[in-house]
């Protein structure tokens, strides 16, 4: 491209070029691109393995109550040990609605109510709040995050947690200097097909994992009208790249042990033009009105520092079926989920089943796969029926109750988050990585070290759980 | 990587600089690798649409009676308008073998046999032959396929036709040069369902295809012995990148019309370490004998000039079930071979069947999608039961035969190939073009364009039918 339209290129370069300026920005070397690593600042310490004390009884304030936030308070009323406190919109009549929410399903309605262009800061500074929950568009998220730690609480934060490497800088420099814990409500890692293979790789089912695949594939076409001021469209109008990328990295990323033993180290992204895009952009706004950026798709391969490779994809306005991909290629084994779950093992390895004619280079037939999956089902999902009240709660299939769930366990019991501030990072890092390798033409990207030289510290990712 | 090993990428830079200097080479140019499209030598002519004088009855000459040879002989005898009159192999049993073949299905004995050192080059000189049908090892293609053009014989080329970029415009040149057909053996282009999404995609069911994915997903640990002086093995052990990419990016190709009005542009590669592939290396020479090059994984990202994607995928050392990937993205469709065949539609556009329940992000129930198949089945397949007779005579589930049975349909009626020689080049071009974008840390290539321009003369591709 860059060969046919130089003019375009040097706007890119140049406007570009101001990225290198900053200490988080990038600079070009050996024709890659090269992000800076700054040193910790000091007062900072490594946030790998933090606890805090355990909190006997969670104090929730939910801010954003749209698309996302009201399925929130459908859920923690299910939830012991937390209990919402704190709602706040924009929309006055938004707060009454999950008030009646939480009352429907036996819990108190919540103490305080915030509203107005500066509710959000005065649940922040609520003194009787343990964690606020972010549900708002994604451009708010870092903004919020960062004052709600630098206000003494622990945070959760829809996905992506960030737009751009130097908010991605912002949660992990303040995390790190409040130790406040910053997690990433990455809900798809808590599906049953996700959480039970990573199970598996983690008994060593696939043997090494040597490639991994996640996408979002997903026809938004119903959807565009629910974000408020239509900040997803626009945000797809503006952007190239993977804009919405950790769906499909969230979970193999644990799969591949990243920051636990590895690291993604180098990214190339490329993406088509908008054929539907720009149709659905002139349909939206009037023809002619804007050029619409993000490609139809978008394809992103990952290095990691021990040599494995990730696909990731990204494809929201093209009709098709949905899809995660969600694929372990292993030394041993193979999983893909769609279109539909599929297990291949060597049969080595498998233990209290019979697995004398299985063979990775077929899957194997659904009964054996579902009940190898009941027998490898995730421990976190065992204790406390959590597995069937999930299903009975719902959300996502159950995941978005798992998910919080976990959360709560894990502050209830003074235990490490199963995702920290460094996978935040890391994951919606790729929504600036995989930009700017685009508008250089696809070129490699070397990616920052959100640990600063701690991703082989911890030698492999564990859930934890609970002492009996 | 090169951060880390600047020594390896020095002495990487050093031994591919050498590329730089030939006419067929690249230079770096803007963080990119161009590759040289040198300008047409004098005496040739383009061979775009090319057709020879209809050839009554085919001579066919067979060098090499290895694993895929021996199965020429078993489909020929079903062909109308074609004889195997010659037979070339190093190993005289493997001829006498293959005679026996011919009869037993109530062929004639093949006139000339060809062995030792240089039968392949008397097969080519004959002159009772009028196509040489090459099942060689790869290394051998390029220089036997312009032998025998050369010698004024039309040939065609088992997969990949050539490894290098040089070798791929040495038969692109030698075709335009002697007027020959040059057409590569690229067999999953006539499978039955590439082959009815073709017609689909002709016919405008997927709306505009804006991103397509192939691939060659294949244990072969049953089959390293099956090549003679190991030959497919030492190829792997010595290079990086997509070493055996034209099953999955042809197909693809044609679906995208690539220089029938469309040119692949630009492409990013990057490949995993070779985890499995040093474990059998080492299990096959001997611990510590050899490094094995080749990844467990290649991922190719290609651009083309329309701004649509291709992503081809590399994959013969780890186990897991087979796949060619084969998907369509298009504005109004989607289709997806593996793990089962998938067909999802908007609905629009179908003749002839009841789609108003369908939508594109649902896969069809099966029953349907079998139907609307049998309605666009493609063309050349419906003539003279070619489908159920290939069925019948089988190879790879008769696509063998449907290409064998169009080779010598169109030479016998005097049409032009369903693939040209530019399509054996640009496919096979991906040999070189990914080991070199991965040798250099997956710099982005500027892929050459071996129709010298013309890449958008032809509108569209269609495969030719004799008028009836």
């Amino acid at each position: 491209m860059r060969k046919r339209i130089p003019f375009l290129i040097l706007v890119v370069a140049a406007c570009l070029s101001g990225c290198s300026a900053n200490e988080y920005g990038y600079k070009i070397k050996n024709h890659q691109i090269v992000y800076n690593t700054p040193p910790r600042p000091a007062g900072q310490q490594s946030m790998l393995g933090f606890a805090c004390d355990p909190i006997e009884h969670v104090r929730v304030g939910l801010i954003g109550i749209g698309d996302r936030g009201r399925n929130v308070v459908k859920r923690f009323p299910y939830i012991d040990d937390a209990t919402v406190v704190a709602l706040c919109d924009l929309l006055p009549e938004r707060i009454e609605k999950a008030q009646r929410s939480l009352v429907k399903r036996g819990a108190p309605r919540a103490i305080h109510e915030f509203t107005g262009e500066d509710g959000w800061k005065q649940l922040c500074e609520s003194e009787d709040i343990d964690l606020v929950y972010l549900a708002v568009p994604w451009q708010l998220h870092t903004q919020m995050a960062v004052y709600a730690m630098e206000h003494g609480k622990h945070v959760a934060i829809e996905v992506p947690a960030a737009t751009s490497i130097e908010e991605c800088w912002a949660l992990v420099n303040t995390s790190e200097r409040t130790r406040k814990h910053c997690i990433m409500l990455e809900n798809c890692c808590y599906d049953y097909f996700e959480l039970t293979c990573l199970n598996m790789a983690q008994q060593g089912l696939f043997g090494e994992i040597v490639h991994a695949e996640g996408s979002y594939c997903h026809n938004l076409d119903p959807w565009w009208d629910n974000y408020a001021g239509d900040w997803r469209m626009t945000y797809n109008r503006e952007h190239h790249g993977d804009v919405y990328p950790t769906h499909g990295i969230g979970p193999v990323c644990q799969a591949l042990d990243i920051h636990r033993g590895d690291k993604m180290d180098m990214l190339v992204s490329l993406d088509t033009k908008a054929f539907r895009g720009q149709e659905l952009c002139d349909k939206r706004y009037g023809p002619g009105q804007y050029d619409y950026a993000n490609g139809d798709n978008t394809c992103t391969i990952i290095r990691t520092r021990k040599g494995k490779s990730i696909l990731v994809e990204h494809a929201v306005v093209t009709p098709r079926p949905y899809s995660r991909m969600y694929q372990l290629t292993g030394t041993k084994g193979f999983a893909n989920k769609y279109p539909n779950q599929g297990l291949a093992l060597g049969g080595e390895d498998l233990t209290g089943i019979d697995s004398e004619d299985l063979e990775a280079e077929k899957y194997m037939p659904d009964a054996l796969r579902d009940s190898l999956m009941t027998l490898y089902q995730h421990p976190i999902t065992r204790e406390g029926g959590i597995a069937e009240k999930a299903r009975k709660v719902g959300g996502h299939g159950g995941m978005d109750f798992i998910m919080d769930y976990r959360l709560i366990y894990c502050l209830h019991h003074g235990l490490p988050l199963d995702m920290d501030v460094y996978d935040a990072a890391e994951w919606s890092s790729l929504v600036e990585l995989t930009e700017v390798s685009i508008l250089h033409g696809s070129m490699p990207v070397i990616m920052p070290d959100f640990t600063r030289g701690e991703w082989d510290k911890t030698p492999g990712l564990r859930f934890k759980m609970a002492e009996q």
